[in-house]
């Protein structure tokens, strides 16, 4: 199957980091297509730059054969465009922060979600209660480290991830660990092993995610919330 | 004191409509330039449209010397943009939706929202959801009339809030009815007269509020939520 | 437009500066009656007093002219009485704390709520999640200053609302205070600047809210939850 | 143990139908005092009957030697002026509505509660979700029968309870049903054996809790919620 | 009127103690039957344990003239089996859990669970928000004292008991508190002396509740959740 | 990868048809070893039998060989005895039910879980309660077809999930449809085909869940909900 994977930021070095991530737990016969827009944000760090990047998404699909793909996947922990993504497609699509939030329901009562900074934990935090899952949120942590700086200087983000989900094993009760940012990805097994804890790369959830989907020939419901606009302004 | 008021999509008899109405009920000292995008959607009908939508007025906002105004209005209702808004202005943005739905708890103890369209109702039921506003909504009922129907041809959106503002109050117990459409607004009085019930045009509930916030000197808090976006990519 | 603003305690000094506060952001048109019961608590520190007051708030509307009033104010954070003065008017009618905290919501996403002891924390939260604003909440936090102190000794609750507001904003997320009593209003613009949170006076968004209710031409909705009393016992 | 039971109506058949209804229930060495005040609401129909009637129920509280007693119970299923009274005393006092709905919870996963007028839906609703429990509210339906005629006119609130019961439990899924006037506690056992569910009388369970609370030397806890008024006003 | 108690797991030395824990507060007229199963854990500390105490629970149920009952109590704080018991019996059944958390509600606005480990704690909050408590759950703290020490070294839980239960009180609001084991019963008096709020043994609290189902003639209602099973394969 | 898949009734056709569904899904590599038990019920119609089947599910693993697992399945829509399971096990362990709910909310905003009888909704809703999923329910509706006829007589079951099924989407908003029950399986692809919404076969995406997870080298945390219990009495 042909999975088509949007970086929805302009940074390739993180396109990079995503695609190696995916390929070492794709199935055999899976094909990826990592790509990410030549505009818009580096780095999701606020709402601006998610309806900027989301528009930079819908651009992506509408100038995609996109009926050539099995399935797509939006690769950013904010999931920005996804809503939209579901409606203006006809194949399964997926955001990361969506499928991993779910799948971390299935690893433990209470997971914790790590983000960038400080200013994002609201943000974060209503889109867990979007998804109806605040029961199940232990709590959503700042790195105090940028998405960017995430990316370029990798000792400060795993240093901080330690330090911050420590925390959260401890006082908040979290049982499960989602690193919030698809540039955290390349840290999950080592501070797994440090923590005791599951510790998840949405990016990699969201692919075996979408395969199965594929799989099971399953894709967004059309009649509600993801339905087919009536008509495309993108 | 000068307000902007965005009406975000393309249709400009609209943005007459809502003129019309705001002038109706401004102070008289309020001065008001109503606007709208040149690009995007006619009508927002779609999570599609309110990311394009969104970003349309994230530009006017850029293209505006924004510091010339008090407070600025994202007139729709389905405030596109209105968080990403929030945060690049440090003047009081106000979404329609969101004030008239905090306005219409004050007048009873549950609030209909009427619609468009049957596939409006998710994203409108999850607006609620996200304001936390969930216990107060009594339901969203659609009318099935477009949003650009509502503005061309006035009869029939008429009978249809008539006919279905009738069932929220009977079978919902809806004890105030939000017209969830800018252009609906101008069936407010009738309909309130008819039905027996406050009966909301978000727009002019809207306005009513941010010049309140001017007057008291107030506008969204920068520390969090809608903290200044560190980089800018519109 | 003239409103009846109704402090339910018998602190005259109380009364006083309410309406002071009011004087500086009402409409030039707006005329205020500010008042307060003869009889009853001095100031409201309990469920008790807020049956007390509740029905000297009541007895005031009785024997006042209210039909002369375009609107009406019930000026204390307990809002006591509240319903039951929506019922028994066919003006509008609202209560500081209602108003304020659905304000709030347009303002951040969390918001804090100061109160005088720790003893009123229970109903100050219960109050909120009436509302259904219980996902707003960052906290209800005493300032350990009793509601008469706080008007007869102005440093000590300013010091404590500084302290205290901090801690909110710091630890628990806040993006807004509500300065939940009557009496710390005039310290809203110091702690403000301190802080660089917007801090809220109640009352003054009550006006503001109210005087706005009256020139939309809205009132409490009458067919259910205020409907009015079959038979009046006051 | 000696328990006083207060009818905070003025209806004196009303005071007798619950007195005789208790007598049937209370264990051999409990003696009730039941009383009424004389002046206020004969019925409990609005928020402002709730106020007036919370207050004179303090009254009540305060004119009597509470210290002869070993418990105390409002007996209206609006509850009125009960936080109130927990704060003033010092013996475990309980509300009709509180104790029911709380029991209905261990006989079935869903309840329903039968409440005289549709006007009166909302705060009923609000009441159950004030306790938290509006997960096991199946519904609340209204009879159309005024408070006092439940009193004075026997045949038409049991035909009411019938019909309005049968659809609580065939439609909303009730498996509990609570009769939310003290005025209809007659009709349990006929209604309870025609539909085949659980029908209580909040009266009888406020009893038996009390008088379990006295047994087991517990009262309300005075540390927060229901602590002691600094001061007593009434 | 006859009650069987049974204490779902093996230690008899715990069988015992509720015993005598119930005789104290026990109608006069009440006949116990204190039993407990010869096989399954020695206490419960899992959800594996809970399984296997639910089936002994039901199989004593099954090996039981239970029509010789007026009543039955699963004595421990996990309510094993008890869904299952309420289906199968034609008498009321109530848990200890259950009941206890229904109960504190009427003594304070919020209570503490103290439950013995750190491991125990989600099951424990899940338990509280599958009633619909979770509004009214200050928190679960672990004692750090397993079940079976809790029987066996009378004074570690003592100490363990007073010094997390002062901090239930004092750092997260806590009114009552909950000694959610039934081999803690025996600390209720003293800790409630020292801390100044409600200590509740959940085993006495369910006895007075049966006691007060009996007299008031009510059960679980048998028409959904407890439904009498089809089949029984127990 | 190695998967263990346990049918917790006893009707070895329903496990035939569980194992021939999962083959057409189940990756190349992937083997599974389908089992039941051989006492308990064989179907599960009640909570009566939710605890004999998870206790024989429970015998199932301890007499396995587990270690040459990499997961396991409980496929059964009532997922007895799953957190027992995942406790007792170092594998990832998967329950059809839960694995669904979450798979469905990616689908779209609700969803509707068919079940047999009416007697099963409120345990089926409380599932999802359980979960944190209860605002992404559109309903639980019951088809009125018994387990064991369901996998006796295709016809029957066929039809009622088409009528109800669409009630669902036409009434309830229902936007994906759950097969509560292993026996519904395999008429998921008619009644999609027939209705244009998603229609899940909980075990079917109950594989490719735990297939994903081995993939992934997840399994649940041991930290606390499902930690290792201390001992073990199964």
């Amino acid at each position: 199957m042909r999975i088509l994977v949007i970086n929805p930021n302009t940074t390739v070095e993180m396109t990079k980091q995503v695609e190696a991530a995916l390929n070492k737990v794709k199935q055999a016969d899976t094909i990826l297509d990592v790509t990410n827009p030549s505009s818009g944000p580096d780095g999701l760090a606020s709402a601006c730059d998610e309806i900027v990047s989301g528009y930079e998404v819908l651009k992506i699909i509408r100038n995609t054969k996109i009926e050539d793909y099995d399935g797509a996947i939006v690769a950013c922990y904010s999931d920005p465009g996804l809503v939209a993504a579901k409606e203006i497609c006809d194949i399964p699509v997926v955001g990361i922060a969506e499928t991993c939030i779910h799948f971390a329901c299935l690893l433990g009562r209470k997971f914790t979600v790590l983000t960038s900074s400080r200013e994002r934990i609201p943000s974060k935090e209503l889109y867990v209660r979007n998804a109806g899952l605040e029961s199940r949120l232990a709590s959503v942590r700042a790195l105090g480290v940028s998405v960017v700086e995430t990316t370029h200087d990798p000792a400060r983000p795993k240093d901080a991830i330690l330090e911050v989900g420590k925390k959260a094993v401890v006082e908040d009760g979290a049982e499960v660990l989602i690193l919030g940012c698809a540039g955290m990805a390349g840290y999950a097994e080592d501070v797994e092993e440090q923590l005791g804890v599951p510790v998840l790369d949405p990016s990699a959830v969201a692919l075996k995610t979408v395969e199965g989907m594929v799989r099971l020939g399953k894709k967004q419901s059309k009649v509600a919330y993801f339905a087919q606009p009536p008509k495309l302004c993108v």
